[in-house]
C-alpha cells in the first residue's frame, strides 16, 4: 500500500487568497487541514485546522487564553476582524512549519511518520513538483486498522 | 456564545485502556482527537489524532521519515505492533501535553486560544471536575463563521 493508491483530490488555498476564505473552506468541508498553493500550484504549506486558529486568535489570547475572558461576547468578532482583509500569505509564520509532503510512491509507515513528525492530520501528495492530492489520518488509519 | 452551547457528548479512553483500541475509536467515529480520563472519569489528557500516531510511529521513523521506507510493505504491521498489548497510559510521553480543558462559561474566543496554542482540534469541558463533554474546531468554526 502506498500513498497512490491513498491520495484522493483535496481542496487547495491560494497564498493570495483571502484568509477568510481559507477559514470559510475549512468549516465547510469539514477538512482536516487545507493546503496552501503558490501561483503556480505547487504546495507551500499544509496548515491543520488548528494553524488556521493559530493565525486567528491574537497572540496574547493564545499565550494565555484566559486573557480571552476578559473579551466579551462578541469574541468570534475578534476573531473574523483578524482575519479580515488579510491573505492566507500574509498571515504565514515567517518561519514555515515542516511541509508535510510526500512522493506518490510513500509507504503506510512513511506517512504516518510524517504526520507524527509535523502534527498534521494530512500530508500532501506530490508527484515531480505536481500536486496530485493529499492523505488524511482517518484514512491512513482505516487503511492501518482495516475498518 | 459559551462552551456550555457548543458542548457535545465525546467518547472518552481510558488510560488502562488498549492503545489499539484508542487508534481504532478514533478511525471508526471519524473523530479529531481523543479525551483519555482516569479510572474517576476525569480528563488526563486530549489527544490529538497526530498524537496517536505519535504513539504509534517508531521514534527513529518520526526523527527521518524517509527512514520508514527502508522498511517494507509490511509497515501497516509495525505501527500496530507498536500499539499491541500496550496501554493509552504506557504510551504517553512522561512530559504530558497541556491539557486543553475549558470551563462551561469559555467564550469562543478562549475556547480558539485554546485549540490555538495546544494544537488540539477539540477542547474538553469540564464543570467542576465532571466531564461533561468536547466541543470541536469544525463546530467552533461554524459558530464564528455562522456556516
Amino acid at each position: 500500500m502506498r500513498a497512490s493508491d491513498l491520495v484522493r483530490p483535496h481542496p487547495t488555498v491560494a497564498l493570495s487568497s483571502p484568509a477568510i476564505e481559507a477559514a470559510r473552506l475549512l468549516a465547510s468541508a469539514d477538512l482536516p487541514g487545507l493546503i496552501i498553493v503558490d501561483d503556480g500550484g505547487r504546495p507551500v504549506t499544509v496548515l491543520p485546522g488548528t494553524q488556521v486558529l493559530q493565525m486567528a486568535v491574537p497572540a496574547y489570547c493564545q499565550a494565555d487564553p484566559s486573557l480571552a475572558r476578559v473579551i466579551d461576547e462578541e469574541a468570534a468578532d475578534v476573531i473574523l476582524t483578524e482575519l479580515d482583509d488579510l491573505t492566507v500569505g500574509a498571515l504565514l509564520p515567517p518561519q514555515p512549519y515542516e511541509l508535510p509532503v510526500v512522493t506518490p510512491d510513500a509507504t503506510v509507515l512513511e506517512m504516518a511518520a510524517m504526520m507524527a513528525r509535523t502534527r498534521s492530520p494530512l500530508v500532501a501528495v506530490v508527484d515531480h513538483g505536481r500536486l496530485v492530492g493529499a492523505v488524511t489520518l482517518d484514512r491512513l488509519l482505516d487503511t492501518v486498522l482495516g475498518s
